[in-house]
């Protein structure tokens, strides 16, 4: 993606010592990219969160592996190493996906050998998420081309929550990937962006994103959306998700099913762009997964810019009054539309995610 | 209610030449009071929103007419006065209401006692207002201790958006005022507090009036309250509103409408409180309301508490990205449960609403 017209993935390799991220803890406010040259300098930026998303953080962890094995190619550091980095963070199921992969890469290799093959499984980790993005996102621009055919000299208006963009992976993103695809065909195009209270990812992360790209843009109060949607503005939403169970229930940011409950009153089409790795199958339902209480200080307080450009942290609350903060909702499959996936869209249904995946039918 | 131990109302004269409030833009961080002396300074905090909420603004503008009509009392100033008024806040229907009934009081009487019968009309308004917030109350209080009695020894969850406290009317409030009368009764509460952004009325003047008051309350963000009634930990809803029409239908503060989504998806019973000056009889339904749009820097910018105690506003979305900020969304009458008027509660239908008010019916 772009930022003031200089292309951009979300990692980058410096030749073969070093990787960068784009500090994402200081987005929108500066945009500041950090040079990684060891695993431990991996493992901290995950954890402080100035990398983020899970198919992000786990390439950033495979960078992180292979920068170890450059100092030592040993099967005890590969495995040590394998365990610090799996413990930035333990529920990310994308990073121990990743670095698992990487092991079974390495140890099959005479050691002389691993540090280059460490450097191309990790360029390769990266290739794959790209290219599922990307996958993802011809798969979702044919929604987005029936919409706007339907509606021609007009523009199509899409509501998003939450940040399910480049930054959120390697390059496109997930819901995001349809839009810019959209944009960089010459479809007119507007984004309706919930800034998606209480960490505000919607409007510092998605519209940063968006505005970097050249996408028409406006940033709306969570509470605003299903106004627009009353009012006829919103032709589709499309968000991404966190967990999908097997009968289509989605997990995503707190507050996507209010979204879902006015789509479906309006009859809005509620779309959710997913990789296949984000099923779990393992599951029947939402009532199945566990919504993490995040803390009350993310409600309490917010980030902000001073006018002299210093960011600060203010407290925005009745002094005293305690909050609660429950990180994800799940959204009920009867109010989704269908899933855009990387292998194309089916129905929010068991029956429709077995039509995409035939091989997880018993 | 009380403040540190003082009793306040939300509005009260000041001689006979001038009136106060509380600076609730300044709320919860600096408890601060106004003094104003003129229609202008009247139409100044409505429109700056130092003084807000539907049935306080219809007093202030009522004593903002007063003092115009001290100054010259022709029925052209009191036609001119009662336009510059109304036009402070389109939406809200108690500020036309307040501003009309002055002047069909005022126009009827000679010039010389007009300023006198201005400021006893004004007067009159706040006391009535007051009165009403007692008798919604005490309807609204039936239906909390119906929800008490099906669950004893258990607390009753109710969930409210925006401000509709005492410091939206004159005391008491609306939504509020039946929480206030459960509590002082005894009935164990808990209120979910709705953040309301874009503004924060919810997390700064409904956390700030219920903890003054000793109500047990938690803060949400707006994204959150759909996740608790899927938990079933929300037991009612009560809001306020800004208008209600012939059929029903609702205007209240933006992101109400998703709640009263989401309560209908959990069979959570949902209430507007509203005295019945609310009450748009000349409309047929909320179609035909006009739904002002406000600044984006409400959404784009926060006020807060910085640690050292001051005041400062922080800019939270990414720098060049625009907002869009619709003050109010429209709740249809299906949705509503019903409501909690100073006559009685009744369904949220034309029927319901003729038969608590049967002077309308033509």
């Amino acid at each position: 993606m772009k930022i003031n017209g200089k292309h951009y993935r979300s990692v980058w390799p410096i030749g073969e010592d070093a990787f960068g991220i784009i500090d994402q803890t200081k987005l929108p406010h500066i945009f500041e990219t950090m040079t990684l040259r060891s695993a431990d300098d991996a493992a901290r930026v995950i954890k402080n969160m100035n990398t983020r998303g899970a198919p992000l953080i786990g390439v950033v962890g495979a960078y992180g592996l292979a920068l170890a094995v450059r100092e030592d190619a040993s099967d005890d550091n590969i495995q040590k190493m394998v365990e610090m980095l799996a413990e930035t963070r333990p529920t990310a199921i994308n990073l121990k996906w990743a670095l698992w992969r990487m092991r079974g890469a390495l140890l099959n290799q005479p050691h002389e050998q691993r540090a280059a093959m460490a450097w191309k499984e990790a360029g390769l980790i990266a290739d794959e998420d790209e290219a599922m993005s990307k996958a993802i996102g011809r798969n979702g621009l044919a929604i987005i081309r029936d919409i706007a055919a339907k509606k021609p000299g007009e523009t199509v208006n899409i509501l998003t929550h939450c940040n399910a963009g480049w930054l959120a992976t390697v390059d496109y993103g997930t819901a995001l990937a349809p839009i810019y695809l959209a944009h960089d065909e010459g479809i007119a195009l507007h984004v309706w962006v919930d800034e998606t209270r209480p960490r505000n990812q919607g409007a510092s992360l998605t519209a940063f994103e968006l505005g970097s790209h050249g996408v028409d843009h406006t940033i709306l109060a969570d509470n605003a959306g299903g106004h627009y949607m009353q009012a006829g503005q919103v032709d589709m939403v499309i968000v991404g998700t966190d967990r999908v169970t097997a009968n289509g229930d989605v997990a995503n940011k707190i507050g996507t099913y209010l979204k879902a409950l006015a789509a479906k009153d309006n009859d809005v089409p509620f779309y959710v762009a997913l990789p296949s790795s984000t099923i779990d199958w393992t599951l029947e339902s939402g009532r199945d997964i566990p919504i993490e209480e995040r803390s009350e200080d993310e409600v309490l307080k917010m980030t902000g810019r001073l006018p002299d450009g210093s960011v600060t942290m203010v407290e925005i609350a009745a002094p005293g009054s305690g909050a609660a903060n429950p990180g994800f909702d799940v959204t009920p499959a009867r109010l989704v539309t269908g899933f855009i996936t990387e292998r194309g869209t089916c129905a929010a249904t068991p029956e429709g995610l077995r039509s995409l995946f035939p091989e997880t039918q018993e």
